[in-house]
């Protein structure tokens, strides 16, 4: 294990993360906040700038790094980014419990949105803005900022970074240059988080009349504000709320905004570089953005359908539309945000959203989730194998993106899926010891007086949906998590494995159980 | 698609169903039933007979089967057993609706134990009889009277119909010859239904008082009957219950031999036939049996400590146990008989048995679910991909069962346990469309009253219990499917869903995914 390499390394993020944090640090400025809020921002500014020019020093004998020391680096990253970001939300009083504020900020770095606040409308701006702003850092992941200040080595160890940290099993060979591919994709990213910025300030945001209605306070005057974190929620596919109700309260030409660019951000980042190229045509010929468009229409009509059927009463025609789009796009890509209480949605509806979760978005996204390659993939290769029984002189000549599928790729897809369903069940299993099982919560939603059902139970389905929502990075999940609540129900120690989960979704398992695998530290 | 061949070996199966079917018929006689009753019996037996016999006319030109009509055979068997087996319970009366009846047979041959009807004090001893006795004669797959027809072939067709019926991946060579081994392993079951039953009738069975003092019927003058009948449940590993409550009135005695027996059952029957041989020290070397053992153990321990500590209000530490061991027993061979309402239990003893319900009893026992084998390769394999990407050149020196453990094998578990839970999650989908969704049924249990909850919701983890109860052909899942309720608040359509996925889980998924591929009737 090359231990000073590895520290120059996190130190250099260490400090990046320092730098990044003066933004947050200008809000408390912007805002005029107390004492507490400014320093609490100054403290861990200090001590990353200080830690991280301190591992600068020691010089390594060996430039590069082995594959593993890539992987387990990246889970190194992510974890220490957490532990020093989450020290502002206890010094300014906002999230007082430093383990809550962990889960909070690793929510936040993972891109996964669920949040332990109660009471989202008594947070400070600083803090607003640190929490979607660690969505949009996390979003492309710690990745480009790596890979900008990893010396080029001839060994590929910046590759090694990529394979673990990318979203999805293939990155799509944009570039040949690892650097010149992080600046391409950062710039697509830089480029449709503004666009999307400019788009939702052309129009109604917040309908503050309804938010006032309910006894909530105006958010009028800090239109650009919501905007930005609106669209780093997006960009990250975080969905980190920011005002009571999430999207509850935004007007629909804000809605239809937002399910558009959720979907865009859910694409794989190398269709735009096609389209860049003038080569659109290439786009439409992808199996996974096929596949991504399908899944997309085919939800979105089973749950209007559902809607319509079941609860004409309560949304109108145009409502159940918007609702079900925004919502198969919010979930789909493993954001979070949502419109209504879809807690409360026919239990067809809630399925598809539960598959949802688990399938995510395109490879090379922003999202979490199992990905629609993997989806594709698993389902062609589940087929060759019926085909192989039926004809055991069967050679298979499937493709996927062009390239024939070979059986490694089959393999590593059916692995993958196998250690992820198993993960997510010894995390149910964790956190069936919560005292907060067979508890009721009260619950105030948009739906909850009208369909007379104001408490919810805490049970299996709870538990299931929390631990897929954090492994797959998205949110909120249902019953006693579903929309209209937080993960605050649940205790220390089913926090801090639902950190854990956030992690070894977001860096697809392997980098996590790598850095925990004694044998990585061991001399070779 | 050698039809003739086919039809000759089916024809014989519906012989020997009709055979098998006397027994039921003879009960008949015996409990001195109605007309209907007998009739009920008459019209399928002749029906079986009659179209058997049809089927042995043609000549076919090739006597073997091809690999793909060995597994399409396999599934066609079990449908039309099926088809034949439901007759009964519609002409009786006592399961009108033919679908329903379809579903308790399928139940009944896939061992899982799944019932339809609400009320089972009700209903005649035939139906009992048959019910039961289904279990028994699918338990050991109808592979073992296959076996027994199929004439020897050199293409080796026969291994093919083992590879498709036995339940796990491996059968483990007891003896070289087909024919050989069929006979042991029939032999094994039979003598070990033929103790269960003799120790039974060595102590008190039902605890006919409580049965009385409940307002039910007394069981008195039956043990013989319910003696064979538990027996029946239990080597099938299938969990019909024929009294009130399923085993919640049987004695403590009965409870305790139950489980023992259930365990037993449990297991690979190619450790049996190794302590025939006088091997025993080789039982305890089998990677899987530990594992088996290990996974009991532990699961009883945490039920146990889990209602120490929230129920001991109810149970008494010696009940504690009892509950404990009898549910892990019982649930993890997926027979899932019950002794008390599981589904009022801790969270923690909750979510340990619907892991059971994944996982399931070793490979080459009567036992659905993935199998433990399958478990301990997946979870070793997974181990190798890790060490693997820490070190590149690592060459993987795992065993399992004493031969090193090939990546292919490794592969083909993965994508089993892919298949599985997509199944699993396409049902929970196709369940969410029926109306009971939403409703909420009352139950009466040991325990409702006493936890001052009589009711219970159908949502989520109804659908996604009853989904995996079905996959894995265990029977009772939780709330509205839980053990002292049935699948009767299903329509038809979810019904029919259900009874397909006990024949996939029961066949492991391939052979009747075969059979519905349009490909396989293609001419060759």
């Amino acid at each position: 294990m090359n231990f000073k390499a590895l520290g120059k390394i996190l130190g250099k993020i260490m400090i990046l993360e320092s730098v990044l944090m003066l933004a947050p640090f200008l809000m408390s400025i912007i805002y005029n906040e107390s004492f507490y809020h400014k320093i609490a921002f100054v403290i861990p500014i200090s001590a990353l700038c200080l830690i991280g020019l301190l591992l600068q020093i020691p010089k390594p004998k060996r430039k590069s790094l082995y594959q593993k020391e890539g992987f387990a680096l990246v889970a190194l990253v992510w974890i220490v980014m957490a532990l020093f970001g989450a020290i502002p939300f206890t010094i300014n009083g906002d999230i007082p419990n430093y383990i809550d504020a962990c889960f909070e900020i690793m929510s936040g770095f993972t891109t996964t949105g669920a949040s332990v606040i109660p009471d989202i409308s008594i947070v400070s701006h600083s803090t607003l803005f640190w929490r979607s702003f660690s969505h949009w850092i996390g979003g492309m992941g710690i990745l480009v900022f790596v890979l900008i200040f990893i010396p080029e080595s001839s060994d590929g160890s910046s590759m090694h970074l990529l394979r673990a940290e990318s979203p999805g099993p293939q990155v799509g060979k944009i570039a040949s240059k690892m650097k010149v591919t992080a600046r391409i994709l950062y710039l697509i990213y830089l480029s449709l988080t503004v666009i999307e910025i400019i788009v939702l300030m052309c129009g109604p945001l917040i309908d503050n009349s309804a938010l006032v209605a309910d006894n909530y306070a105006s958010c009028e005057g800090d239109k650009f504000f919501y905007s930005m974190l609106t669209a780093f929620g997006c960009a990250g596919t975080g969905g980190f709320g920011f005002i009571p109700g999430s999207f509850q309260y935004f007007t629909p030409y804000a809605q239809y905004v937002v399910s558009i660019f959720l979907l865009i951000f859910g694409c794989n980042f190398a269709l735009y570089y096609l389209i860049l190229l003038g080569k659109i045509k290439d786009v439409f010929k992808s199996e996974e953005f096929r596949a991504y468009i399908f899944i997309t229409i085919a939800s979105v009509s089973v749950i209007f359908v559902s809607l319509l059927t079941k609860m004409s009463a309560i949304y109108s025609a145009e409502g159940a539309f918007r609702h079900s789009l925004f919502q198969v796009a919010s979930i789909m890509t493993t954001t979070g945000y949502s419109t209504t209480d879809f807690n409360l949605w026919p239990m067809a509806a809630q399925t598809v959203l539960i598959i949802l979760m688990f399938m995510g978005a395109m490879a090379g996204s922003t999202a979490g989730g199992m990905k629609t390659s993997r989806i594709v993939i698993a389902t062609k290769g589940s087929y060759i194998n019926i085909r192989k029984l039926i004809n055991p002189r069967y050679v298979p000549k499937m493709k996927i993106e062009g390239k024939t599928l070979d059986s490694k790729t089959v393999n590593d897809v059916f692995a993958f899926i196998t250690m992820y369903v198993f993960i997510l069940f010894i995390v149910v299993f964790l956190l069936a010891f919560d005292p907060a099982n067979g508890t009721l919560t009260p619950v105030v939603s948009d739906l909850s007086e009208k369909l007379n059902n104001e408490t919810v139970h805490h049970g299996f389905y709870t538990n299931f949906s929390a631990a897929l929502s954090c492994i797959s990075n998205i949110g909120p999940g249902f019953e006693a998590v579903g929309p209209y609540l937080s993960f605050a129900c649940y205790n220390n120690f089913s926090t801090f494995i639902l950190t854990l989960t956030m992690l070894l979704g977001r860096l697809e398992i392997l980098p996590v159980l790598i850095l925990f695998t004694p044998r990585t530290w061991k001399r070779t």
